[in-house]
């Protein structure tokens, strides 16, 4: 995979990721928390540990883990209505909240967890496209902290291992026929075809969804973005390591 | 793909859709309607044709189609609250309804469909076990007649051509490892990963949705899934063709 | 009573129902179901038994049934809203629900129901005048069905007999001065007086709702209205009866 | 019709009405209300007069008149929770509003009426019984004051007549096998069949709505149950005039 | 403080109340009730008490105390929709709620009153300014009352003493500069500041509010709406010992 | 004013502000925006401003400002439900929102500011007490930045002058009988009284709340708290305006 000469709007090659932050422990409240930065999306992830199940699972011995994406009503150019106002949750809304915690859920072994339950809230401060990806990049983090705040607190045992795996997700596209990597919002809006990878630090797929915004996409269109996503979350794996390294 | 010895509970082969059976204008009232049936999933699909577009659409000169994905509380083995009971739509439901309407847009040109509004409602009257793939490709054949009747009503010019293309959709999954088409409700609560592909009649993608249930599923994997997708559309196709030629 | 010569748009005479039809198991998971056609007016009712009353009944000994009624967007001639999108249910759906729960109840002796919950589901999928008492008339068939199920199933003891008589229900009215039996909606929207009469097998009134919808009535024309409405159940009845009896 | 021996709780004779107040012009800012008592049973009902239609009419030269029912949460013997607290409106709610409204506009010629609204607000301050036909009976006189006002304030012409006969209400019913009118709570739940007549002055009926709470009723119940009803009405309609004629 | 010579709409001096009157025990259901009139503006205040307290307050031995605001559509000069109807509850309804609940638990001593609750409901039947301080000082007549109810029936040990103080309230504004008393509606919209105070019998402050409606107010200014508020709940707590006395 | 001896918990002396930070600008998207931390309590504002004004006020050649308040739900030592998941938002979001709103609307000429309008949204990231004051301090940062920002673009004219003053809030309370500047959520659950005062910069009061959570306050209680307020909101405004010199 190498850049070609369509200069991207700003500057990088066509399989480079944006920069990307991470601000470990932002939250001084939550039990793992992590403000992560795509270029200029910004993401508040905070993981929200507590004893106990829902009903439906209570005495299997098993754990939950659920999220909720959200987005500040000036996350975006022009100000939308926020949800609670309006009394209802958006369709976009509950797709993602759904995506983020089945997400989650696949590198968490439920058994280890023991009967305790992590809420991932992801509320996207800014948002420059790629909001979805950076919220379970993100929620990685804090999970972690969380689970690891746990077994300081004994609330799961020390020689328990919740965590199977990492696991963090990039945003793909076709644009004027080329596939370019993590797409900020000027991008996303010209894709012909945008997908969604959601990739184990194994290397595995977890989720892939893609989608035919303009014209329906062919099976080497496909790989290319699969090539193109892998490049991405090998890296936001190494950078997800490097920050629970400190 | 050839069929394995594991015999699936309903004795198809690993390779083979269920019983597929579209009757057309099932409906009298709708502009164009489909009771499609995959096995013992059956979806009254109805398109909807009023002239006319959405305020935020008026004046561009281009159509609009939207679908709403809804079950009846008993369409499943146990009776479910109806959401309008609960007074909230459910985040299965407005994802669902949000790919199936995609999906249809993706073959649909806005332009040639004039100022017009196509919504497409599926309602499950019984579920087992890929109702979201039953419901576009019923979908597509209850839009197709909506445009004819709009034709014929002169509500499109004679020589547009708002259908660019046909879609149909299928489910697969990895069950015991082995890869198998247009999975039932027993079938799909074990898969380890499941799949659910929109395909052109043309051979191309329009969706990809996979997700790992269980394990993270590898490249080859995905390779083989998408493999059987293609099978499944392809007699898809044929039969939509077919039951709109008749 | 005999039929005169203002012709029906459906060539019936002025006592005569429109064809009716009872599909019995309809559908293949609840533990009663009828598909029942008034002409083209087409409601699917299933009967969902489960074990256990709700929080206010236990320990009581008795059971419960209840009804939800509704209607899909597209089964009229032109499209509603659905009530899940609208996130409240109307005032004529809550008064439909409430009226064929009143009505099958009274027919089930709850103490021989055992502590055991029935919920009626009729869900129109075609609107032609008459709905809820289709819903009624069809609902009873689900219900009789149910109970056969529980008793099959131990739930119910084998001698015990919830079911106390049958019941059914139909629409009369007065259209030009002339009293009609079981109005499609083109002469539904036209009555004066419009009335629903809901009848025991035995012949006794469950329920007489005569509503003036243009002229106030009187006596006499009630009289008429009540006389062609228990010509319509006695029919109903000997359906519903043949029809259990296959 | 004459009395039994079973002595009533309040000692009425099984043909008498409650003592009936109405309290013309309760409200200094309606266009008419009046505060009307049957017995301990007391609805405050206001008569909103605007000029115009809602937009389904805007043009066709008619008027609308719609009603809403309500009652404080300790209108009651025990309390009960506000459904603005609780963000819908239940199914009795709906179905005494809808009946109210349509009793009202069957007295009402709506083009005489002019391109106006009426909105009748019934809101039950105490209830003891019969809250609905208090209701229908009280909204009459408001809604003859307002129409009264708006001849005076030249909103209506002055020799228009949009109140083409007046309306009032009673209920009945069958307890321990004996007819009998105006029924308090403490009588209401005890009856077996429960009827609510609206009656014009001039003694036809706008709606009959009989239920069987307990025991399904026959024809000559049905009939005995109507003479006590008109018995009601037509001293409930010289009580409208005598308030009305002060 | 003396009268100006601004004469205020309907003659009263600038620190003149209102006719204050108040019916103890209008509602015949509730444990305690009083329907208060400051001038035109009428409230009827209820008090339900019940055994048992919210599930997070179980067993620790103290009771508690909450209120509902809420105003009837027409107790304005035009009509508002009705909260129940729109499914939700505006910003000023919880406000007052919340403020009145406040209020009165500031002179309960939730020890004393035991594990039972009692919820104040005030609903405004007409609305001429005041309604929120007429409220409270209302409340708290149906208050005293519930808790005597609740002694004599033994809710309430006899020598226990929940009611610490008695509470009461009054709105002050400052109109073309000069502060007055007690604002009906034709005042309050034209008051440059706006302030409602909460003082207990012993006269001490439970709440003050100001609000700088047009023009911010300097400290001398408060200093004087607070002069003519202490001058207000003085009366008022004086008539409320009379009420209570009789 | 002094400070005693009470240590607070930070080492702060009684009438000394916690450290105060304004990050203007920290929204790359809205036309005013700042992150304002009053300790551990963060909130986000951003001022949106649109041409245009909402239906009621077209017309009248006036500008309208209008706010929100939120909470992330992790922004609290446990996780609340999030008010958009719930479907209503609760009275205590809905009052401080109508506080946020008033208080701005106070400074604010809105004839100078033309038909336009600026929507102040106020989200806690985290919360530690005073989340209302730090709100309305914030705000008045952004939204000067989009009065600005709307001079800059010509939305308002050059001469025009909207913003009449600056206005900034604080909270003070009574703990064991000693009032204090700047409660954070420690001292807040402890205070008998709590007070939050919103005062503009030339030092005229905009809203003074006073509320007894414990035992009620007098006259000079009062008296101490609005001092030490205005001692607290002095420096505010010094900071505000620092924070813009930049």
């Amino acid at each position: 995979m190498t850049t070609n000469e369509t200069l991207r709007a700003d500057g990088r090659s066509n399989d480079q990721l944006r920069d990307i932050t991470i601000t470990r422990g932002w939250s001084k409240q939550a039990e793992g928390s992590a403000l992560i930065e795509f270029g200029n999306t910004r993401v508040l992830c905070t993981a929200s540990l507590t004893p106990g199940v829902p009903r439906w699972l209570k005495g299997e011995g098993t754990g939950w883990v659920t999220a909720e994406y959200a987005m500040l009503p000036r996350a975006t150019n022009t100000r939308n209505s926020r949800e609670s106002v309006k009394g209802k949750i958006g369709g976009r809304t509950h797709e993602i909240s759904r995506l983020i915690g089945r997400s989650l859920r696949s590198i968490i072994d439920t058994k280890a967890l023991g009967e305790n339950t992590i809420v991932l809230d992801c509320d996207v401060l800014q948002a420059d496209g790629g909001t979805r990806t950076a919220a379970i990049t993100g929620a990685y983090v804090a999970l972690a902290d969380a689970i690891a705040y746990a077994k300081e607190n004994k609330l799961i045992a020390k020689n328990a291992n919740p965590l199977i795996d990492t696991v963090s997700a990039i945003s793909v596209g076709i644009i004027d026929g080329v596939p370019m990597l993590d797409l900020p919002y000027v991008e996303d809006v010209r894709a012909e075809t945008d997908m969604n990878v959601v990739v184990t630090g194994s290397g595995k797929f977890v989720e892939v969804q893609g989608t035919a915004e303009g014209a329906p996409f062919d099976r080497d269109e496909l790989n290319q973005l699969l090539d193109l996503a892998l490049l991405g979350t090998t890296e936001l794996s190494r950078i997800q390591r490097e920050t629970l390294a400190n």
